[in-house]
């Protein structure tokens, strides 16, 4: 049963929407450059932004460009009051639980880390509400709301439902709905992967773009894709699955049962396989094979190198059927990226065709906060969404 | 200069345009699924249908499920009247003008070809006239306005600009302008993969999907995409580049640069230079290759099979990527698709991940007449969009 919803961002109409949102993820903006952006009216714009001022989600700044008696009415740009709600954020691993509180901007205030030692769903549930319990004992109470949670695997969004999600072994559970009566919390649920995009798109390198990509590395190789301001769901869906695309005809056997996918020869198992063959040591470890590349080794570099290979001969396929403006990649493999990111940028740089290697290329590394900020982002999201049915 | 527009389709509001898309793409269908389809009231329906019934472009039919004198008001399916106007489709090769002309639902009445001896502006435009002319004199004159052009390049719809032709070497010629005074008909002008899209799209195998993707394969391998039901035009200009998806690591360069490209292999002139290496014969022609492979050459058999195993590697790759509903497979190159669909199939299926492998296959040959039909189908979708600037 969904809970009455408390006194929110008063976002009454699709026009009180737009504006709310422009302000949110651009702001500060004159009145002016929203109507500009968003095609309606100064005077819908100002009447838009009026109940976000009352209920004190939006400030007006002092204008910066009065210049003078014969200027006119001053710009007084709309401003975001970042801590008028916080949000909280709960990514969801096979050992640990880390849960963050954000503002309005998904800025990070606080973060807690609990390990997890079963998978049973009711120890799930209680363990993450304790979780939220704590994070909310930190002054956090009275002006949040919302928690959005980010899992890895097959998740419905509209219905709450975790469909399939391999390291916990579930199978439809309903995990919003049992997480709402647990915290006291909205809750939203949504693939991890997917909520590291809402991050990017809202408040990070996707703001402004029509459409861009971002793909992790690490275990597994996935990633989502945003085209015409939207995310790609898959008809079927499966869509993202950049860890599957087939670059090496006579590549490794991937564990999908294909031949050649980017995951078989760059997620970090299939490195650290590669590694323990190429140095003779089956008893190998990653950070003793990172350290040796770092050091010199030639064949571990090249190891390495591979993989960077591989992954930017999968960016390039990603590149030339889309087209995006730009791709973030990131992920906890990306931790030793001064191994990779050479030969990530020379592979696709070859391979990209024509002007759709002008896309902006970002590699970086992904502090694992990341993921629960953008569990965070996408409880953010949910001001502008009914309750699910 | 736009020149007035005659006479058309009263496409006044969003509401008639979406009405009479869906009864265009749909039907016959009733006013209730209409409003069930669009999410408009019944009422609204039938305003919105009305000054087109009153324009000759849609008619009600007499209902087949009149059930008895208390089944109620009964469903009187709405229709399209294909033959209240004609539309012209051009499609532009290096050697070539097939035209046709096409009623509503892009359904060909007529078709012509004429060969283009010269690639000079002023040449194509002249002869491009003169097939219109011919084509339109068949008793199509006094109910066409439209005029669509396929050509493949980089091609500006919206400003009519052809930005660059390889194969005729144009850049930036404003040929839609150009034709609108040598037809006297508003001429619409898109890239030819896109174009065959719009006609799945509306008229074919895209009908209802959300999305899908539409894969050429012939000289040159390449697709269209449409994701949310629009098309995909990437931000740099470029998308869609399956022919330049890399597929074999160690597969041979292609011309763009890369290395094991789609293209490279698959393409025909790839397969001719293949099937002549497997011969040994610098000679062959590629009609011999297929004769010789149709009748059992075993090593030109391979051939063959590895170009259908590049293609299905590609098509795994975007549908792992994208998801879409449906993909249909077609361009000058399947006519030997005998030779082609096994393998396809077989690598398709091993390489598509998980619930993407449901997406629907349709692999069939495209005659030529169809390039045109999909630049007739742009004239239509011209019904909906204003003037360009």
């Amino acid at each position: 049963m969904p809970r009455s919803a408390p006194a929110r961002a008063p976002i009454t109409s699709p026009a009180a929407a737009t504006v709310f949102t422009t302000v949110l993820t651009q702001g500060p903006v004159s009145r002016v450059d929203v109507a500009r952006r968003t095609g309606l009216s100064s005077a819908a714009v100002t009447k838009a932004a009026r109940p976000f001022i009352e209920a004190g989600y939006l400030e007006e700044l002092a204008s910066e460009e009065r210049t003078g008696p014969g200027a006119g009415r001053p710009a007084n740009p709309l401003a975001i009051r970042s801590d008028r709600e916080y949000f909280v954020g709960v990514k969801i691993t096979a050992d640990d639980l880390i849960g963050v509180v954000t503002d309005l901007r998904a800025g990070i205030q606080t973060s807690r880390h609990h390990p997890l030692r079963d998978h049973d769903v009711e120890h799930v549930v209680a363990a993450l509400a304790d979780l939220v319990g704590e994070l909310l004992d930190e002054g956090y109470r009275d002006r949040a709301y919302s928690l959005g949670v980010a899992i890895s695997g097959d998740v419905d969004r509209e219905t709450g439902l975790v469909r399939y999600s391999p390291f916990l072994g579930w199978r439809d559970v309903p995990l919003a709905e049992l997480l709402d009566e647990a915290t006291g919390l909205k809750t939203t649920l949504e693939n991890d992967v997917k909520a590291l995009a809402v991050a990017e798109q809202w408040f990070g390198e996707g703001v402004g773009a029509s459409s861009f990509a971002l793909v992790t590395v690490g275990t597994g190789i996935g990633s989502a894709l945003v085209v015409n301001g939207r995310l790609v769901s898959g008809a079927h869906g499966v869509a993202g699955e950049i860890g599957h695309v087939p670059i090496s005809a006579d590549g490794p056997v991937c564990h999908c049962g294909g031949t050649g996918c980017v995951e078989a020869i760059a997620s970090t198992e299939a490195i650290l396989a590669a590694a323990k063959e190429a140095a003779g040591e089956p008893g190998l470890t990653m950070d003793d094979a990172v350290a040796r590349a770092r050091g010199g080794d030639e064949s571990l570099r090249e190891v390495f190198a591979g993989a960077g290979h591989a992954i930017g001969l999968g960016l390039a396929a990603l590149v030339n059927l889309f087209g995006p403006e730009r791709v973030v990649v990131s992920g906890e493999g990306v931790a030793t990226y001064d191994l990779f990111e050479d030969q990530i940028r020379r592979t696709f740089a070859v391979q990209a065709f024509g002007s759709a290697g002008r896309c902006g290329l970002v590699i970086r590394p992904l502090p694992f906060e990341e993921w629960a900020r953008g569990a965070a982002a996408v409880a953010v999201q949910g001001l502008f969404v009914p309750d699910r049915l």
